[in-house]
């Protein structure tokens, strides 16, 4: 208890980093061997010197015949040379070493076989044609420095200049050891998994993370959470000669169960414990038998950019390498992002380039989703001193995926729908990405009037006629001409669990007392059709029970229903169908895909009515079920007032 | 000999690039099934779908109690409520499944133990720090597309979605068959090989290339050059299931050995012959039983080139992913590059930050040197329309290395010293990268003037007063004031054979008849310092045999001795004694390391001073031989009149 969130020493990221390469970031002394043609990716532990020349002889740079330049110095047209074939002219072929007497090679086109001899009528200067003995290699000459990293390329200089063995540092091992007593084994089958048993997936990420930077993963099972055996296991770690660095993954805060501090005290010393970086502030760095132990937070998020901020400079360090720093890029905000004075902030953003500047989304997901990270194209990185950045401003990404990628983005903003998966997955093999950011319908056409976004899935009632969209867009987007295509005519309903238990089946039963309601956020056109459908019902909204919670996906409508955390949400039957629960229709609706006209031209647009247009997606739609595909793939035009 | 010279089809390099995906480019139909842990770098045959939730249950968010928010709803300083712990209040830390009447966590600094129970003054929300079921992944949900490359992130959202088996394109497979009589394999011991033997390296460099862009190299050992041989071997290679791309090398031009078109031609079909760039021209296509056949130039850096432009992007497009373009970024050029009209020209250049701005000098040498590839830091592209480009030109380079790497690096223009290796080596794992440019004394002094260098390597002699450097530098940097760093003291005399076999003892006899004498290039030092001997001696530079033959190094000097192209040539000891050669003593001469006083403060300069004054660089200077370093690392400032 005296633990719990008093940190040792919370330092900033920057010191932390300071200090861990001060503590350990020297060279490894542990060399090794290596064939040269399988050194590829790895660190030369010292200076590699040819051993011998390339060409190691003269040798014809052309097809032709090798001659002694100074026979030919008196030929002209007038009184041309004639040379013997097997006397001072040999025949030899690009790459064939010059007979001992010639100096020089004259092109097969310059000479003309005839009775008298090789007609020659045009002096050849000595070396001409020729490459000569060490013109790429020296024998004797340094290759390459210590330290250097070994690329394909440098295979051809090694075995060219006859180096078969380099000496190269040993990939510093990186032991991984996770905590935590509800992790089981990634090979346990996931189906069968008992409740509070959680699937052990850090370990590999970091272990694979550690190869990609030059490292040696040394896996360990994961132990349960107990200070002494912790001790235990990680001082046999810091004993073997191979291990280099230590994380524990996990157990690195300063709760109950948080034994990673406790633990390196008993046996070493710890240098500190919290740094003011969000995610990853739980981080501990101790000192046992003179090796790094680093507590790893056990949040998937916070593992890789503590890794990533911290293990992977030192591991490069023992390389006698620099880091590996993302590249880098400016990109402009499409919404602001608040952000906690006090704390380095890491936040996950999409990117695309729309209207050719690159826009970047902010994720919304916490440290503890690894698909904030694996959806995502960068990381902005908000300093200590900042309390966040305005809607629009400019910043500096951190790139976790090439650029020409992010260039083939196309990026989906507003309403969510299945049907969005299903069209990624088509877009993709055609070199497009789909990028969806879920704001709901009306988030979506301000996304299209600010400009920062491709395409927005809308689909918005006007109750007044109950037409979609048409009076959204004559009221939000008045300057922008912009085309609708048709995605499909989809069923909202009510998910209910499976069996409907409830017998949820009519608006009215949400304001029966035992149901638990869990809405949608404003904006969202299926908020919208709850808000209309309750008031032709003459319904007050606080009569409903968990009105005010609120998701922003169908998915999440109905994993909290499959999760008991709610007893129903209105949502489409796709997302019901996903998760194997119950669906009761209760309205059809008009899904549409809202692009500017000025877009409408452009690949990534074009590919998309394609794929809308073909009935394989329509097919795979109606599959999916709740989806009437009649008008899928059609465009209404914008209105000529508009225009 | 009807083919010598006449390709089939010259192409342009982008149409031979189109050609060649239109005709083989589709996405593998070879799948493998893998486990997730071990996928990274793979690309997903089929989308991946979740195949449980994450988290997969509600859990704990935070350390604390898990209460039923509802019980609080009407807690506040004035009327606390109490709970009970084990009965409406379970103590759970963060990552701990929820008990089922739960729906919200308090942390555990809100909460006072008393008497009464849990006292609690402040309300909590429904679902507060709780990480709801499928916060992270929904199962069912798509995890990633089809042709999605799998990152170590990857294997976290995989395995935390129950994904333990990932089904994968097959590696296109990449048979690498060397072509050449002269060839013997990487691991004869390279001082046992016969004239015109030549180690064969190019089907390692290119194998690796293939591995490290998704493919996996199937090597075959190397075959003479004989017609129905290398059809027989390509026949069968293009039989075997796991072949998917075949690759010859060398025999690809139209010599009287090129036999590549000819077997492709009885066994298939050729798509091309010939592509209009530079290194890389003599490039074959051809189609086998449906295969594609390339046929790879033999010169290291046009078959790497080739491979680069043309293999690649379509071992990517069987793995459904865009090509991997090279990183590019705007340099100055710090000389002209002249280029071939009617040939797309690749540069191999260095680079360097000098003032802030990126400098790109080129590399000298041609395609048969692998360590023109090496050592350079980015390709310039010309195209075909060009003559080439004028120095102080912008242009656009591909980078081959990190741009950090390239920003850390010194670049020294001017004379050649073997110590410049010494101190490269010294630097590497200080972070700074060596990169020197060799143009001669004269030439590093221009760089310096033109802002394209950060040091100089000069050792120019005044005949007037037997000073160095000071009367060249008051000429040619008047208005730019520089110090002048003490490399050593160096003996300059005569590099000849082992044994001296034409007894060459004074300058005298170089004007001897028998005498071969290779000289080094105007501007050098050298150069200046013979012509002021010569000039002593009233010797005519005419009466000296091979006075127009020029090398730009004093390794250049040595190894022409060595190849017997020459008798002797002047250079430093240390060159001779590199490859064994003898050396007559002539004179001493001052080498310094010249750089703009405004650099002196620049880290990368610092570094340089340190390491000249150090005790260990002395002592392995002196150790490579006729070097005195008395004045080792003494700074002479710019004269007042200068300033």
């Amino acid at each position: 208890m005296s633990l719990r969130n008093i940190y040792l020493s919370m330092i900033p990221l920057e010191q932390a980093r300071q200090l861990t390469l001060e503590a350990f970031g020297r060279t490894t002394k542990r060399h090794e061997s290596l064939q040269a043609s399988e050194a590829t990716g790895r660190v030369l532990a010292k200076a590699v010197f040819a051993a011998v020349s390339s060409p190691p002889f003269h040798v014809a740079a052309m097809d032709g015949y090798a001659i002694r330049a100074e026979e030919t110095f008196h030929a002209s047209e007038q009184s041309p040379v004639f040379l013997q074939e097997e006397k001072n002219a040999f025949a030899v072929n690009t790459g064939q070493v010059l007979p001992e007497s010639c100096d020089a090679v004259v092109m097969i086109e310059k000479v003309t076989p005839e009775k008298m001899g090789l007609r020659l009528e045009a002096p050849v200067f000595p070396w001409q044609h020729v490459r000569k003995i060490g013109e790429d290699i020296v024998a004797t000459e340094m290759l390459f420095p210590a330290t250097h990293e070994i690329t394909p390329y440098c295979i051809g200089a090694l075995l060219s200049g006859g180096v078969r063995q380099v000496p190269v540092l040993a990939a510093p091992g990186v032991l991984i050891l996770p905590t935590g007593s509800e992790l089981v084994d990634a090979k346990r089958d996931p189906a069968l998994l008992k409740p509070g048993e959680v699937i052990e997936s850090n370990s590999h990420v970091l272990g694979k993370l550690s190869e990609a930077c030059g490292g040696r993963w040394i896996p360990a099972p994961s132990i349960k959470d107990e200070v002494q055996l912790l001790a235990k296991c990680i001082e046999e770690a810091a004993s073997r000669e191979d291990v280099d660095i230590i994380l524990t993954v996990g157990g690195s805060s300063a709760g109950s169960h948080d034994f990673t501090r406790l633990a390196v005290e008993e046996i070493g010393e710890i240098l500190f414990h919290g740094i003011t970086m969000m995610p990853g502030k739980p981080v501990v760095l101790g000192k046992v038998a003179e090796k790094p132990v680093f507590g790893i937070p056990g949040y998937p998020v916070s593992a890789i950019l503590a890794f990533e901020e911290l293990v992977r400079p030192l591991i490069r360090s023992l390389l006698g390498r620099p880091d590996i720093p993302r590249p880098r890029c400016p990109v402009f905000l499409s919404r602001a992002i608040p952000s906690k004075l006090g704390l380095e902030e890491f936040v996950r953003v999409r990117l695309a380039e729309v209207y050719g500047r690159t826009i970047a989304a902010p994720l919304p997901r916490g440290a503890g989703c690894i698909t904030s990270i694996t959806e995502a194209d960068a990381i902005l990185r908000i300093p200590a001193h900042s309390e966040g950045m305005a809607a629009g401003s400019e910043a500096m990404a951190e790139l976790l995926r090439p650029m020409e990628e992010i260039h083939n983005t196309l990026l989906v903003t507003g309403s969510h729908d299945n049907a969005l998966d299903l069209l990624a997955n088509e877009l993709k093999p055609m070199g497009i990405r789909l990028s969806s950011s879920h704001v709901g319908s009306m988030g979506g056409l301000l996304a299209i009037r600010s400009r920062s976004c491709h395409m927005a899935g809308s689909h918005l009632l006007d109750p007044e006629d109950g037409s979609y969209n048409q009076s959204a867009i004559r009221r939000v987007l008045p300057d922008t001409p912009v085309c609708r295509l048709h995605l499909a005519v989809r069923i909202q309903g009510f998910i209910v669990a499976k069996g409907n238990p409830l017998k949820i089946l009519h608006v009215q039963d949400l304001a029966r007392p035992e149901v638990r309601f869990i809405n949608r956020q404003p904006g969202s056109g299926t908020r919208i059709l709850l808000d209309y459908e309750l008031k032709k019902n003459q319904m007050a909204p606080h009569t409903i029970r968990g009105y005010d919670n609120e998701e922003t996906t169908h998915m999440a409508i109905a994993a909290a229903v499959l999760g008991n955390s709610a007893d129903t949400g209105l949502g489409i039957a796709a997302a019901a169908g996903a998760l194997g629960l119950d669906f009761v229709p209760l309205t059809p609706e008009t899904y549409e895909l809202i692009f500017p006209l000025e877009l409408e031209e452009t690949p990534r647009i074009q590919a998309v009515i394609k794929i809308l247009s073909s009935e394989a997606f329509r097919q795979a739609l109606e599959k999916l079920g709740g989806y009437d595909t009649k008008k899928t793939g059609t465009i209404i035009r914008p209105e000529k007032s508009q225009g």
